[in-house]
């Protein structure tokens, strides 16, 4: 019988057992639940409950489970249920009667806590790392084209002429708020639980604040009956990867448009594309297409982990093991795809000329044109209203902005002269130059300090 | 170089491979795919682009691969991608030229599209057959409790009395609809969409009536661009599932409420239940915690197949991928949960003592005193204020309905008479002598309709 | 106090009246709680419990009260909660006692069920009538445009010529599998709920099948436990509603795409578009973008009301009340979606010339390359690998595949010969000549048979 | 014609324009787009585009305007759109050409992103205020019963005895984190987007740091194609109210199962309990259940937020406008919660004696015993064992504890002495001596530091 249904006459049906079962994917948490268990064993050791032979026998056993596991020698039993009962089942093998005893006024409540926080710690950091790596992908790609300029679109429709570095520092930003996020969630996730026991605090004398000393925690948790049934922290982690993850499929969205023929802004690194099994021609961009359907399927974890915790009565109850399978599979999807952006991004070729003629195709300058008339005094909807009839004009005689002759110009309003004919792509976005414009002044700048930022020490 | 890559001029980023590659999932869909493929060498073969000797060899060739993969012997590469290019792989392998002219007039457009359908054919009549296992073992518990009372609840209070059988029947019902569904989205997914090609329809002369016959479907697609990019037979399974699970959770959060000490309702048998790591006394409802938890996941599942699908344009694109991952684990989870719900409410005690006790307490036949005031001309609505107000005195006055004597109750009415202290649980539960009702009766005939609708051979 | 609250001692805290109070959306319920509520009155009066006066005055009074709705003159009262308690109170006020009697023997439970249920099925009808409205104007273009070619896409990348009508009619094809699921889902909420009770079943004598027949009901619920806490119903109409608009989503990617410079394939008609408050230039398909938008909305409150559901013990429970909001706003976002998109689709222009000459340039014509060289004998995937070093050759000299000589065709393979000049957009769309393909023939008899299903009388 | 249709030769359809109308919903904004437009006057003046005459008539005029709004005389028009429009429109009545030049530089697009920003931090402060009272309300409790005892459960089952005061601060402990993620997202949300124009930034000279100082703004966008087309500030209001919702339904679930007569722990004030139409002894927790409803309704808004901004490209779309209604419902739904949450959980009656005498039965003391074992030397996982039987042995002979004789107790352990009786509830509570304990000397230094920080100025 299993050490865990000592009040139970039967063992548990096969289809129970598998179903149950959770080592299959728990596992990934052993080196964390190792560093709680050796924390664990030194406190009861501190506060008497373990001899020192005990714990030396103990700390010994579970060195060894650790490099059994590292080695891949180690024998995962799927009839012991998880990774907790797997490890401590070696134990009393290696430790006998010791290992009896680590689980002294511990319960695998407060332990799947402690081992999952350390996991979304770390979980933080490695996708800080990679957000950190995408971001230097676009630097390098903006500064590598810093007077590049193309058309800015607003409802996809084109709607002003924009520097291209600028438009890559858009997703620069809204990396930055995702490391800000995971930051965040990292802070609040940095609270140890262990010494709650299954709910209500384990009644041996153990020092908690060395325990999360011991294990990295910056905080102890302060309420135990809190601390075995929050999941807060996974909910966290799964949310800011949601957001992550639709800023990636923005930049998706743009990459399979811009690589498309009609946009040809830009070609993938034949490294980075997929071809067709019918179709000799295609040159597919399935990384960014397959990124932004991993968005869906990350959101999809963010919205059944909300729904296990809904209306949960206290305290742990056993759906909380739907918690591991959704984290898992998100933190490996994020950070598969930050790496795989950033190499992507790294070496995709940028058609800038492309970008440029087509800036200059349609009427993105209507807007400078409609400020020209403001100079000139004209209230900002009056010369909103004459350029849009200058458009139509425009559209119905098939002509640019820049082909109409002064006399064209001349038609919709009296205030324009021969200048109005200077407004060019380069003069609109140079006129951008306000803190956070497209103007190439601000745009130096900006690289400049993201650069910096993306760069630092703590980032 | 691969044999999709033909244009293009270097190998796959190692970490674009392990991106993109399916077949780690798509391997199920094997039995699928060779089925799919046969029937398309025929096709070819039938309208000449296979000679008969080439159109063996393709045939022994998926033969040979079919029992290979069923022993377990077939080499999966990741490096070619997903089940389809493994196949037809070791088909070029096994039968040459041949095997180079199979995917003639087909794309894994059109390929992936029959496999999934094919496999969600199935997975429908997996799960009905299921969900008809569950709906026996409630049938078993109802039977052979026929005659036992509880509390019905509204709101978590106690109601009015109801059968048990009734109670259980509430959730045959609803597995019944789930069946319906299931058969729904069935018949929606017989649909053919082999012949379509990339997108455009093939040009090689297939039958594609004849394909579908060979192939079990009862329909041709209609059109080739729909048929390649429709995923909606996935999300039709993941709904009618959310809701089949939805059902399993309102019956798994009654088994834990019932197998509390506060209810004690029923007792779990030992085999369904497990322990604790660190108390002892505990016996826990974790099938029905973990099926409740579950349900989050599968909800999850559908969130994510939605997201992935909206705004994609026609017709193919790589986000399409994402669709099985969600749609296998939402299989798997149905139909795991229906099967250890079936062993779990098979096996399952149920305290009728318990329930009659509990039923028999509070303020349960206070309806039907109203039912008996109006018999006697009081409208309902004065009825229930009376009843109301006798409530409250009873309540003060800590007195069961049944305790209070003659003079108390015309305290609130004069209509009241000796024949009201007749009231009880079975005169309650007789009254309710209606279509869909909880009388004896009723229920009886219910239960034999039941049975018989489970039974029936087409179910 | 309120007629609900016979045995509570204090009126409502107004914080609580103002959080559940409901009757500022369930008003919209009011017809068919009056059709419920009639029906009930002579159910009551057959089965005795009502007399032939009192009948005669609640049918009267819930005549008057239908009348004062339509006109407006209805006071209704958030201090009454909802629209039961609202007709309820007005009905007492006009019938006097007999309208304290209509509420014998039903439950808000089984009324509000009764309402919800004549809703969703007027609500299938409705959505159904539109589904049409949007598949006649797709069908229109398509009739006016039959000749019209435009490159196929796949991965947003061009693939292979495809005519303009069997692009439209691929979401002929998705608006009818919406169709068919709106009248699955409108056949499983067919069924009366009423007679119910509070849970157990009505203890008065009606019959159910009589008032199943007024109230236009094909069936009658077989358990009242089950009747009063289902809400399946809702859900199906949410997870219709949300593939229903997801196929529009796709529909709006494209208009949105089409409409801007790059691809120039639609103009939207100015009554459909909008304008920029800063760029004056702009002609923006907003309708599109919203729509696109209110997708997710629609899957929100999908979401919502599995998550309401989930793990609800039987039998009703308030968390039900929330299947309101969210429905109604998901069928008046549908049905203002379609209504939207039949008239932007019928008016918008379709340049078929842009759309030829795109379907001229690139490699759509590779497949049909690599068909011509499986025709002279090359295997398929050895034709694929050909075609591809041709593609990858034309691209470096700049050159579409018709501008190629036959020598530069003849360095891939000695199998070229001059007829592959022949293959046109043209050739390649007729070749697609199988049931669904893309060929004029097939396409022309599509059009015929959509055109028949779509102006079907029981469409 | 509208000022923003200045290129469109036709009106909108009267479907476009309700389709896309939001004033009726977005007007929720006007103070907020009152106070950019004023700094924006005020900026544009300081930069010179606005001269003093034209700055005192705007500033005058939207003084006018707010004060009819403020006292409802203003006329909202659904042609004109939007708030912004609305706004504009009057002022043009107001001032003439001066209103016409205050969208000089200014596009919609920032404009309404920086009205969003103000609502979103308001929203922050006006929740975490609410939270503060719902902590409060519970720390109430908690203090005015210090040394009431209840079973704590795990899987719903008793597990060990806690102290309520506990049980109620872990409440408490959730809602700091929900104050401290809604602080995180107000600190994200604090950035100015005004002055990014469209999209590439305002091209007249306008000082942004001094506007976001006269708005109240901590920070100033760093990118004006980010700005416009962020919406993580209000994903991130959404999933912190989706977590918040999260644990009041938790504590929604536990004074459903609470206020049943199965538990009978709490009894709602009767202001806050609601009755039933048809039974007239129910006293219904509807507040309690409608919250837990309504955690579904938030989570529906967070998934269509995410879904609306999968994979859309740069900058704005107008599928943005689909942030409002869902962010506005959240507002109110996690407001009116919290609120009448505080009212209800301040007016209950704990009933203390039932929840002591819930403690007692039972076996919550097996922990305690095996704690003894391993006291007197017993490895933990034999005691464990040990006591699982003695509990079997006691549950045969429907016995408690400790009503087993001492010979009982040493048939499964030679180690027990006549000690082993002294266990208690209050000997087990006491023993959990531990940080986040539940030892009533713990908890009251919990306590007291829970009161301090709820009070903290800053909170």
């Amino acid at each position: 019988m299993k050490p865990t249904r000592s009040r139970l006459s039967k063992p548990m049906a096969p289809a129970v057992r598998d179903y149950t079962a959770s080592v299959h994917y728990d596992r990934r948490l052993a080196p964390h639940d190792i560093a709680g268990s050796m924390a664990w064993a030194r406190a009861l050791h501190n506060g008497g409950a373990l001899s020192d032979k005990e714990a030396e026998l103990v700390l010994m056993g579970l060195t060894t489970i650790r490099d059994e596991i590292e080695r891949g020698t180690f024998q995962w039993k799927a009839d012991l249920e998880d990774v907790h009962m797997n490890i401590e089942a070696r134990l009393v093998e290696l430790a006998g009667d010791a290992g009896r005893k680590l689980h002294t006024g511990r319960s695998r409540n407060d332990q799947v806590a402690v081992d999952m926080r350390l996991y979304v710690k770390e979980a933080c950091d490695q996708t800080v790392v990679r957000v950190r790596t995408l971001q230097r992908a676009l630097l390098d790609q903006a500064e590598a084209h810093r007077d590049a300029i193309l058309p800015g679109y607003t409802h996809m429709q084109r709607a002003q002429p924009v520097l291209l570095a600028h438009h890559l520092l858009a997703y620069v930003e809204m990396l930055e708020r995702d490391a800000s996020r995971f930051r965040d969630a990292r802070a609040r996730a940095d609270v140890l639980p262990l010494g709650s026991g299954a709910l209500a605090g384990t009644p041996y004398a153990v020092d908690r604040r060395a325990l999360a000393h011991a294990l990295g925690f910056g905080n102890v948790s302060r309420n135990s009956m809190d601390a075995v049934s929050d999941r807060d922290f996974v909910v966290e982690y799964e949310a800011a990867a949601s957001l992550a993850m639709t800023h990636i499929s923005r930049l998706a969205e743009e990459l399979v448009l811009w690589s498309g023929e009609e946009f040809g802004f830009v070609e993938l690194d034949d490294a980075y594309a997929t071809g067709s099994s019918l179709m000799p021609q295609k040159k597919n961009p399935d990384v960014a297409e397959l990124a932004r359907g991993k968005t869906g399927r990350v959101y999809g974890h963010l919205m059944a982990m909300l729904a296990v915790l809904k209306g949960l009565p206290l305290t742990y109850n056993r759906d909380l093991q739907e918690d591991k399978e959704g984290l898992f599979d998100t933190v490996d999807t994020l950070n598969a795809t930050l790496d795989v952006f950033a190499g992507m991004v790294g070496t995709m070729r940028l058609n800038t000329a492309r970008m440029r003629a087509t800036a200059e195709q349609g009427y993105l300058l209507a807007t400078d044109i409609a400020d020209y008339l403001v100079r000139k005094g004209v209230p900002f909807r009056e010369a909103h209203r004459v350029v849009g009839e200058l458009v139509q004009h425009a559209v119905a005689a098939r002509k640019g902005l820049r082909e109409l002759t002064l006399e064209e110009y001349r038609r919709f309003s009296p205030k324009f002269a021969e200048d109005v004919r200077a407004i060019s792509v380069e003069s609109s976005v140079r006129a951008r130059n306000v803190e956070g414009g497209t103007s190439p002044e601000r745009v130096a700048r900006a690289l400049a300090e993201a650069r910096k930022m993306v760069e630092a020490k703590d980032a």
